[in-house]
C-alpha cells in the first residue's frame, strides 16, 4: 500500500498539534467524548486497508449518515428527488433557516439539516418502515449485520434538538414535508445516532469511490452517474459553510459529522475515514481537516 | 483524438435544441450578438485540438477573465491573498451585496463580482500599471501578442454598470478596497472586455489542466498546488448560484461569462471552451451547459 | 356623541366598496366566515357607545389578544419584560424567522408571533395557571364573566400551525423560551381563539385610551406610563409589515387580527373596533383599514 | 411658559450624566466637535421660546434635513411621491442595502439614506436648480435669509461617503434614480451639511406642530393631512433602528442626525430641539435621547 507513508506523516503531524478544537456540547451525550481520541483508516479499491491510532473505536457518525440516507432515497426515486431538495451550496450554517424562506421550503442541498429532513420524509413516504429498512441498507453497505441505532444518542439529541424541530416544522409549513414532523424528526435523530469506527466507516463509503458498487462483492448499489453526482454534492456541500475551504485545501469529496468524524474519497482509488472529536469554529473536526489537508498536499493526489 | 465522437454527439444534440436561452441585455453591446452562434473547441494536453461550429469567432469572455486575474494575483501574493477574499460558494447571485454586510466587506470568493473587484484592487496595488501588465500576462498565456481590451464593450458596461459601482464603493466603505473605486472599476471593466474565440480560450486555460504550466513550452505559471486550488474554486464557485448544479451535472472545474462563453477542464487531460450567447435564468450559457452535461455523461469522464 | 356622523359616513363609504379583501384560509375554521360581515363600534371615555352593521356579532379576535397578554405580563413584571423582547418594528412579515437569527432569539416586538410566544412563556413562568388567570384578566377587562376560549378555533389552528411551532422551537433553541414549547404553543393558540363582538372589543381596550384605568369603575390596570408605552408599541408595530402605513394613513395606535378585526384608539377620547373578515395582502382587514382611514381623514382627529 | 420647569429638570439630569456617548467619526469634519456641548430650545405655538446651554451654537443638522427635503418634494408631487419610496420602518441600520434588494430598489421610507437619496433625485427632476431652490425653501421656513450649505462638511462627507455612493448606484441599478448618481450625491451631501442652532432648528420645524403652517405668519407650507403624515413618518422611522424605542420612551414624532441634533414636536403645542454630539450605539444623540425621555416622562405630555 503506497499511501502508508503519506498517512503516517500526516497523522504524526496532526497528532502533535496542541490545539485539538472543541468537542461539540449541544448534544449532551457527545460532550462526554474524550477529546484526545484520534484515529484514521484508509481502504483502497483493491481491498487493502491501513489504520492508525483509535481507528477501531466506535464514534457517533452523526451527519455523515446523511450521505447514506440520500443514497437510499436517490436509489429509490432517481432524479425526481431533486424536485424536493436543491443541489447548491448554502453559503450559510448547517442549521440555518434563512434560505428556506426565499426558496419556498426547498432546502439548498441534502446535507444541510433541512435537506436531510426532507430526505428522511421521502424515505418515510416510500418505505413501509423507514427506520428498519434504512438500517438494513446500512448493514448491507457496511457488512455489519448487528449495527443498531444508539438510543442514548438519539434521545440526547431529541431532548435538545429544538432547532431541528423548528426546521422540520418550518419546511412543513411550506408543504415540503409530507409526514408528521414529529415522526420525521424521530427518524432523523435515529439516523444521526449510528456509530462506527474508522475502518467500518471507510469500508461503508467505498462504493462511492467504486462507481456505485460495493468493493466486497461488486454489487451495484447505485449507477455510476448517481455515484458521481453524490460525490459532486459532497464536494460542494459536504462541510457546511466550510465546503469551499475543504475543496480548496483537501480537494476530495467528503462529509463531516459533529461527532468529529470525516470521511473522504478519491474516486477509483481509496476511501479514508478520520476521527477526532474536537471541532473547529465551523463545526468540522479540527484534526480531521488538518490531517486530510496534509495528506493530499504531501501525496499531491486530489481530484483537481 | 478519442473525444471527437463524444464532442460531435453532444454538439449535434445541443444544436438541435429549440430553446437557446436569452442573450444578456444589461450590457448594451452584448445585446447585439447573434443568438444562433454556437462553437466549441477542445485542446488536449498533448497539444491536439478539435473544434466545431463558430469556434473561430471571437466573443466577449467577460467573467471568464476573472480566473486569469486571480491567477496573476495569486502568483504575485501567494496565500496572503485569502485575507482579502474568501473561498466559499456564495449561495447568492453574482452581483449580490447581501453577504458583504455580514462578512465585513470580505467577498465570498474571487469569482463573484465583489471578489473580482478586490482582486483588481490587489493587482493595482502591486503592479506599476495593472491594465498593461495584466494584458501582457494574458497575451503570454494565450500566445496572442496582439490581444487588446475592447473599448466598445468596456465603455458599454461602464455606462450601465451601476451595480458594480455600488459593489466597489460598498467594499471600499469596509476598507477592503485600497485604490480609488473609480479606477478599480475602470480596470475591472477592461478586464471583462477581453475577446477570444473558443480555440484561443481553451488554449489559454490549458495551464490549469497541466498542473500550472503552459502546454506550449512547459513554462511554470503557478505551482501545482495553486493550480489545483484554482480548479477547486472554479468547481465550487465558477457558475455563481448554479455552481452546485454544474458540479453535479457536468463534474468539471469551469467558469462562465455573460457573453455566453464557458471554459471547463479535466485535469491531466483536456480543456474545452464552448460559446453560445443565449443564457439560462442563472446567467450561464444555456447551450454551453447542455453541451457539457451531454459530453461528460456520454464520455463518463469527470473528476468524480 | 359628536363622532356619529363621521362614523356613518366612513361606514357607508367602506361598505360600498366592491373589493372586500380575501378571508384568511390558513386557519381552516376562519375560512368559513361570511366575507360580507362588516361591523363597527365606538366607545367614548364618558361611556357612550355607537355601533353600526354587524357590530354585535362575535368574531375571532386572534392577534388582537396579544395586546392583552402583553398588558398582563407588563403589569406583573414591569420593565424587566424588555429583556426578553424588543420594542422595534420588524420590517418583516408577522411570522418571519429572519431577524430572530441575528438577534439571538430576542423577538423584535411583542406583537409579531415570535414576541407573542415569548410573552406567553413569561406568563406561564409567573402564573400558577396561565390559561385560567389570563382568561380571568380578560373577563375582568371586558366585563364578560362567561368569556371562554374557543376550542374549535384553537384546535383548528393547532392542527395547521407549523410555522408557529417552528418559531417557538427556534426561540427555545436560543434559550428565550423557558417552558416546554408544546405547552407555550397550547396557551398561544388558546389566547388567539378568544371571540368578541365589536362593542365588547372596543370596551375591553378602552383602558388604553384612559391612561391605563378601566372606564367602567376607574380601576387602575396598569400605570399611565405603561399605557402610553403600549399605545406607542401598537402604533409602531400593531399592523405587522403595514404598521408604517397605518400610522401614516390612520394615525392612531391600533392592532389587527387575521379574523378581520381591528381595534384603534384616540387617547383621552375614544376606542373603536371594526370587523370585516376580508384581508388585504399584508394580512390586515381590508374594509377595516379603509374605514379607519376615512374616519380620521374626515374627522381630522389623530394623534399627529 | 409652563414647560420651563420640566425642561430645566430634564436638562440638569441629562447634563449630570457622565456617559455622553461617542462623537461620530465617519465624517472627519464632525469628529472635531467638542463632545461636552449640550443645548436645548423649545418653541411653543404661541411664539414663546426657551433655551438652555449651548442652544445658540450652530451644529451640523445632517439627517434632520431629510424631513425638509421630504416636505418640499411632498409639497410639489403630492401622494405620487409614495410610488418611489415606501412608508414603513426598516428594521435595519440607516445605511443598510439589505432591503433594497427584496423591494426592487424602493427604499423603505424617506428617512433611511436610500430613501433620502430618492427624494433628492425627485427634487432634481422637478426643480430647475435643486441646490438653490431647496436652500431658498429652508431659508423661508427658518427665517434665515443668509443660510448656506457648509462646503467644509459637504466635502468631508463626499471624501468618505463610499456607502452612500454604493446606495445611490444600487438604487440606480433598479431604475429608481433618474439623474446621474454623482449629481444626486452632490445634492445629498449639500443638504446634510446645513448648520443651525437649537433655536433656529426648533423654529424651522414648528410648522409641523402647527398643521403645516409657519407660526411666524401662518403661511400654509403643506396641508394639514400632509403635515400629520410627515409626523407619523417621523414617529415610525425618524430614529433608524431605534425608532420604536423613541416612540416607546419619548412618545413624540422626531428626527435625529449624526451631528448629535434631535428635533421633536408635540402637535398643537411645541417644537423642541436638542444638541449633544455624543451618539449612542444606534447613532442617535445620547444625551438628546435621555433628555427627551426625561422631559416627557416628567411632563406626561406625549401623543400617546
Amino acid at each position: 500500500m503506497n499511501y502508508r507513508k503519506s498517512i503516517e506523516k500526516a497523522f504524526d503531524y496532526s497528532k502533535a498539534l496542541t490545539d485539538k478544537g472543541k468537542v461539540a456540547t449541544y448534544i449532551p451525550e457527545l460532550a462526554n467524548v474524550d477529546p484526545t481520541k484520534f484515529g484514521v483508516h484508509m481502504t483502497t479499491l483493491d481491498g487493502q486497508g491501513f489504520g492508525l491510532g483509535h481507528h477501531l473505536e466506535k464514534f457517533s457518525i452523526q451527519s455523515i449518515a446523511k450521505v447514506l440516507s440520500l443514497t437510499l432515497a436517490y436509489k429509490i426515486l432517481g432524479e425526481k428527488i431533486w424536485k424536493r431538495v436543491d443541489v447548491e451550496p448554502s453559503g450559510t450554517k448547517f442549521d440555518s433557516l434563512l434560505l428556506l424562506d426565499t426558496n419556498n421550503g426547498i432546502p439548498r442541498n441534502p446535507f444541510v439539516n433541512s435537506g436531510a429532513l426532507v430526505i428522511c420524509d421521502i424515505l418515510m413516504s416510500h418505505l413501509g418502515n423507514a427506520h428498519k429498512e434504512f438500517l438494513a441498507f446500512v448493514r448491507d453497505l457496511s457488512g455489519l449485520p448487528n449495527l443498531v441505532y444508539s438510543d442514548k444518542i438519539a434521545d440526547s439529541e431529541k431532548a435538545t434538538g429544538y432547532r431541528n424541530v423548528a426546521l422540520c416544522n418550518f419546511i412543513k409549513s411550506f408543504g415540503n414535508i409530507e409526514n408528521d414532523p414529529a415522526e420525521v424528526l424521530d427518524f432523523y435523530f435515529d439516523l444521526c445516532s449510528l456509530e462506527m469506527n474508522c475502518e467500518q466507516l471507510a469500508r461503508t463509503f467505498s462504493f462511492l469511490a467504486n462507481g456505485g458498487s460495493k468493493i466486497s462483492d461488486d454489487t451495484k448499489i447505485i449507477s455510476t452517474s448517481q455515484s458521481k453526482r453524490i460525490n459532486a454534492l459532497m464536494l460542494t456541500c459536504g462541510f457546511y459553510d466550510e465546503s469551499g475551504e475543504f475543496a480548496f485545501k483537501v480537494g476530495l469529496p467528503g462529509k463531516s459529522g459533529v461527532g468529529g468524524g470525516v470521511v473522504a474519497l478519491y474516486p477509483h482509488n481509496y476511501t479514508i475515514a478520520v476521527w477526532s472529536p474536537g471541532l473547529n469554529p465551523k463545526g468540522n473536526s479540527y484534526l480531521g481537516m488538518k490531517f486530510l489537508e496534509k495528506l493530499t498536499t504531501h501525496s499531491e493526489l486530489t481530484i483537481f
